[in-house]
């Protein structure tokens, strides 16, 4: 049997792999359903719905490719709740165009729902910094 | 007896009345010592350490007003320990100089120590905002 600790690892590299494939359905499933995102600057995205319209692919926008790694910083378990602090690079880059890399920590709430981790609430504290 | 979401309200409500008093001592009697401040853009603030240098006024640096105002978002208590979420303004003006605002959301974790909440971890997405 695996640890708490060990399976929210897991979902984090799920997680960035799933998001590197473009597989939408399968991050949709590391979230919970009232699950809310946070960054600078912008509304909070609540519920899976927002975050389902915005990686749908559209026509006139070819899909980027995403790319990121994650060095997880701490994670504490408290019984079926647990907090996880990262720190994240994240680089996008859309079909023939320059890449964006964004860098930063991000304060995640997890929650154990039917045996399963899943992302619950989502800081997201990533800026975009220059690089060759 | 008070609620510990009661008790955890009324912690941000002394942590923006001290901060507007400039009284840095009962600010960090608020956090853990091993507290950890992440913010866009800067490496992680980490103990009660730094806050306190930050806060210390300098001979050449005149004490800015700082003016927070909090809206709890969501509390959710885990036992002896609890998230929660707030979006915040606060409003730094510097004597005889221009008042900057930000706005924005923040995701921190408590820890009930010693029988009182204190802050172990803070997100901290206040963004600057143009404001007459």
């Amino acid at each position: 049997m695996q640890s708490d600790e060990q399976e929210i690892r897991d979902l984090v590299s799920t997680w960035l792999e799933a998001t590197k494939a473009g597989d939408t359905e399968k991050v949709l499933e590391l979230m919970a359903e009232d699950v809310i995102f946070l960054v600078p600057g912008e509304p909070p995205m609540i519920g899976k719905s927002p975050y389902q319209e915005a990686a749908q692919p559209h026509p006139d926008q070819p899909v980027p490719d995403i790319d990121g790694v994650s060095e997880i910083q701490e994670i504490k378990v408290l019984g079926d709740w647990a907090y996880m602090w990262t720190e994240m690079a994240v680089k996008v880059t859309p079909p023939g165009g320059q890449p964006v890399k964004r860098v930063g920590h991000t304060l995640s709430i997890l929650h154990k729902e039917n045996g399963k981790w899943v992302i619950a609430r989502d800081a997201n504290m990533l800026v975009p910094v220059n690089e060759k």
